[in-house]
């Protein structure tokens, strides 16, 4: 079996393979566009989804061969939507460099990722994924546009009457169900196997703790492993569950102090203040709430997994599906 | 067969039952999210395309329900493409009323486009479209994305040494493509059958003759029919084959003069000046030279594109094809 680098880098060749390229290009303009489809792509990555899909389908005996392509389309999806998400939430950084947008401005920037987005779907028709495989990348699409529009419209509405179930809920269609739902039910689908229930049910807690730990390190990470701003959630004004947490366990000035805070726009959160929100998350504990919550989530869904990947024919690769999940309780970036 | 008022109704319908229902939704934020789907659909249009698909699979022999879902996915990529077209350009208002991100903001409107892309795709994919089908929508999304490309850069870096041909090129990509070839070819191909090569070369001549009228409307047509702002592609700075041909055959003061003002971003340009041009533009005979090659794009699109259709099965849908063609030459909207 592949090991996990190889993977990586099978799955990142097969998805740069089905872009343009700008030396092929009949103008310069065009050569150009083809810059802007490769810059994410090209920026890496983990292929963390790429990878737990292929392992899934390997797992279930299909052939590598059948799995890449969809691999590589769920990254290219991964791609397209940042491209999108950092236009929306006008993020200055991605993968440690300028955002697609703060390098050729944003209209170009979202042309390229609807350009990406139909990629990914000619990507898969070219390949013959089966009929399931399509249904469930149109499926996972719109549930991570059903959570964005949740999330942002919190931001925009100023809404700071949410819940931890509320965040769990915008949680689950924003990220989890893409992050492990989606590479789970695709592998057992490109092997063309019925995914069975436990891939949602474990898939949504894994999903939420991986998200939880991006939180997590949003605020509380290494700026050189993490690759992006660190607080940039607090001035994006989203909202977290650490964030709640702290909102629902703080003294009444601070809370008044932190929702006035919150309540502006990005360019006009005075630095200060957000570094002030900063320090006080930091010290207030909600952090490591975040951070049990995610333990616990992350656990829970290995537990729920374990039996069924035992079941499938291939225990090697099955076991790759495992150790790739561990790492996410201990990952940093 | 369907009377054109009848196709176009059942298109419309189609590609609302299509989409998430308000009352349905399980949050009030939801809620929204369907209503910012439903927008720009619900607002109508002519349905041209999906009509042009509908009659060209008719003619093919094709039953109607195996076309219509695939006319109403056509009809929901025009509807995400203009929203995502209408953020970057900036625009302000879509069929006479305010632009999708006029009304919900940048973020939101742009995400809505993408779940509609996604809509597109799902639509084909549970009404089981063969798979020449669905590679013609990829390509169409992906040929759109390049013509897009092509006129933004330009009017970015501020190119004004293009010729009619680098217009005619950049036309042919970004609407034409969609506009007519592509429904043509969809057609045939929902209907099993190989497209012919006419298909491709009539459909670009029929396309850029629509486009150019619309280039004509744009700035010589009737505010209240067109449905958007008058001279919105001087704002723009689109580099229309109307401005190259009046910039080509100006006097050098005048060239001089439009140039400066077309190198300014639209909200620094100067209101008296933009009136200076589109007056100018119009005296100038450059809008009836758009119209005169139009008119003869247009005869020579349907000049090829009658043989082919005489062949076809179905002589009645067949001249349904000839008449909506036609009635293009003469619209006002």
């Amino acid at each position: 079996m592949l090991t996990p680098g190889r993977l990586r880098e099978a799955i990142q060749q097969r998805m740069l393979e089905a872009l343009p390229r700008p030396e092929a290009a009949p103008r310069p303009e065009l050569a150009e566009y083809a810059r802007l489809l490769r810059d994410y792509p090209e920026r890496g990555g983990k292929m963390l989804r790429g990878s737990l899909l292929c392992y899934t389908g390997l797992a279930y005996g299909a052939p590598l061969e059948r799995l890449l392509p969809v691999a590589a389309a769920l990254e290219l999806f991964q791609n397209w939507a940042l491209i999108h998400d950092d236009i929306e939430d006008a993020s200055d950084e991605r993968r440690g460099k300028p955002a697609l947008h703060k390098l050729y401005g944003m209209p170009l920037a979202l042309n390229a990722g609807d350009a990406l987005h139909a990629r990914m779907w000619s990507l898969l028709v070219e390949a013959e994924a089966p009929r399931g495989v399509l249904l469930e990348f149109a499926r996972l699409v719109e549930r991570t546009a059903e959570g964005q529009h949740l999330e942002m419209t919190w931001v925009e509405r100023q809404r700071l009457d949410l819940t931890e179930a509320d965040y769990l809920e915008m949680c689950g269609q924003k990220a989890a169900y893409y992050t492990a739902v989606a590479p789970l039910r695709l592998g057992a689908l490109a092997a063309l196997a019925e995914p069975p229930a436990a891939f949602e049910e474990a898939g949504m807690k894994l999903g939420l703790g991986f998200q939880i730990v991006d939180d997590v390190l949003n605020l509380a990470g290494e700026r050189e492993k993490y690759g992006k701003e660190i607080a940039g959630d607090l001035w994006e004004g989203k909202r977290t569950l650490i964030l709640l947490r702290f909102l629902r366990q703080a003294v009444p000035e601070e809370r008044s102090r932190a929702e006035a805070l919150l309540r502006l726009p990005r360019e006009r959160k005075p630095a200060a203040e957000v570094d002030w929100l900063h320090r006080r998350i930091l010290e207030s504990g909600a952090v490591e709430h975040a951070r049990r919550v995610a333990e616990g989530m992350l656990g829970e869904g290995l537990e729920a997994l374990r039996p069924v990947l035992a079941e499938l024919p291939e225990p090697q690769a099955a076991a790759g599906v495992l150790e790739l999940l561990e790492r996410l309780v201990r990952r940093e970036a």
